[in-house]
């Protein structure tokens, strides 16, 4: 490693860039945050109690904070960032809220998942809710522009999502398909939370496209370092669960570098493990071990470094500004990071 | 039964006044399907396979046709009427398909449900798409009121959902939560897809105001008789399943107003099979009975007769128009029908 890299190494480890943002934007996502609450209001009591749950379970709610920090950097007016920040979070909730029927989660963040807690029923009626919601919200800002976004965006999540149900089990799966699973499924999301804030200001296409390619890049390379993690047996020093994606079958970077060169003998345990789900307590540990003697996480790493660096040149028209500044620190934490 | 109600029935038992709609809109019902099937399409191949699933399925397509009907009778673009139909169908198959998984349906008109042939999964996610490809052709048209009623009866859709996961087995249930759940659930689109026509027919907002109470009503109207419909014996002689609403211990007309007057021995029967879901095969006779003794069918059907005349006043200010007639027709229609 150079030492530039482990200067930066060093920096990420120890503070999260996306807490810079958090700090900056700390008014506005006051705001965002009781937008959130008057605008999940409904006469409905049981929406009302799941509404504050999902509250409660609180996350770094990075897609509105790419949306604020998006629309500060182009100069745009934050009390329509702030509006349109909660229909990002709106959108991203009722996806995850189906997520968690689709892929029958018992957890989420560390805390029963809604579904447990309400029942699938309720999450996939109070995720029509909040889609329903996040739109009534854009039309009531009235940008055609940002309705597309969004309208596409969701769409493309969807798309995603079903194509992940295809790939689930299946060591047929291409290194293609994951990245047009992971494009979709997260990166799409990320990349609308972006756009919006050219558009709020005004800016032309040019800057939305980039804004979009930005936030694009950076899903992705975010995903593949979120599913290579769940390998890293350095992670379980610090208390997280790994091998989630392992016992679910789901076909991820890591897994797919270290079948690139699998022998028969590991591909038999790939099929019988991923494939047919039959799994023994210490498979696992078999298979992180199969991915280091392949090399997959460093493999993984190189595969999001390509992608952070596209994000990276997304941001060269931009001007010099703190905020470019501390994207770019969550590009280098992205790939960085071990948590 | 005067002898004016009387021909009305023998007409309306004769001729269904939709396939009067069907045929008259029959050029573009057929452009509407062309823009179901073509707008769809989706490159991941499950979505493809249920997509042209559901379009098997059929229907009647009231939805769309009543936009239909609107727009023409307002003298509106029919072009943005077959393209704007076809977002209305879209919503309507998503909360089908959201139903089912919430029910655990095994069967929709006749045939499997969705569910039960794709899963869960697929079902949750691909009605996830088609709502989202709903707003993206919204936004295609343009028109910020269209998106607008279109947003705000889906939120309205899924917030009565919810409310009737909480009155389904609950026999305190009210007369106005079981109508206010009738009017999110089924009539907030029926409203949604008639306003829709002056709106493109940039009409003054009176008449937008007009096709929207005539179209909540009319849906009103309709729900409370299929309710009541669920229960008529005679419907039994005509081969179609009744008892559906009482197996699974909805809570619907004719039971509120069989309860209304119940004695004792009636509310631990009503108790029993609705609230506890304990019933013996001839539980559903028994509740027959019941309702035959508290004449609850024909007092559904005189509130149902009461939404029928209020949607009859909404249509008052438009000038006479054989579009208008068939409406009126289809209102005749619908209170009157034994299927």
């Amino acid at each position: 490693m150079s030492k530039a890299a482990q200067d930066t190494r060093a920096k990420t480890q120890t503070e999260n860039p996306v807490d810079e943002l958090q700090a900056r934007f700390a008014d506005d996502m006051l705001a965002v945050n009781a937008c959130i609450l008057e605008k999940m209001d409904s006469h409905v009591p049981l929406i009302q109690q799941l509404a504050t749950y999902l509250i409660a379970a609180g996350g770094k709610r990075i897609r509105p904070l790419l949306t604020l920090a998006s629309t500060a950097l182009h100069d745009g007016d934050m009390a329509r960032a702030q509006y349109l920040a909660t229909c990002v979070e709106f959108i991203h909730t009722a996806t995850l809220l189906h997520d968690d029927v689709v892929d029958e989660s018992e957890e989420r963040r560390g805390q029963a998942a809604a579904n447990t807690v309400f029942g699938n029923q309720a999450s996939v009626l109070v995720g029509d809710f909040l889609f329903s919601r996040a739109f009534q919200l854009m039309v009531a800002d009235g940008s055609l522009d940002v309705l597309r976004v969004l309208s596409e965006a969701s769409a493309v999540i969807a798309q995603g999502e079903v194509m992940q149900l295809t790939t689930a089990n299946n060591i047929e799966t291409t290194m293609d398909d994951y990245l047009e699973v992971v494009s979709a499924k997260t990166a799409a999301l990320f990349a609308a939370a972006c756009e919006i804030g050219p558009i709020i200001a005004e800016e032309p296409p040019k800057a939305a496209q980039d804004m979009a390619s930005f936030g694009m890049n950076l899903g992705i390379a975010f995903q593949i370092i979120d599913d290579a993690l769940d390998y890293a047996s350095s992670r379980e020093k610090i208390g997280k669960t790994v091998g989630d994606d392992f016992r679910e079958g789901k076909i991820t970077a890591p897994v797919l570098f270290a079948m690139q060169h699998a022998n028969e003998e590991e591909m038999v345990f790939w099929t019988r493990t991923l494939s047919d789900l039959n799994q023994t307590e210490r498979d696992l540990k078999e298979a992180q071990n199969l991915i280091e003697k392949h090399e997959a996480i460093q493999k993984s790493k190189q595969l999001a470094e390509q992608y952070a660096q596209n994000a990276l040149k997304d941001l060269s028209d931009i001007a010099d500004h703190s905020i470019k500044n501390t994207l770019i620190d969550i590009l280098d934490f992205t790939i960085n990071r071990e948590y």
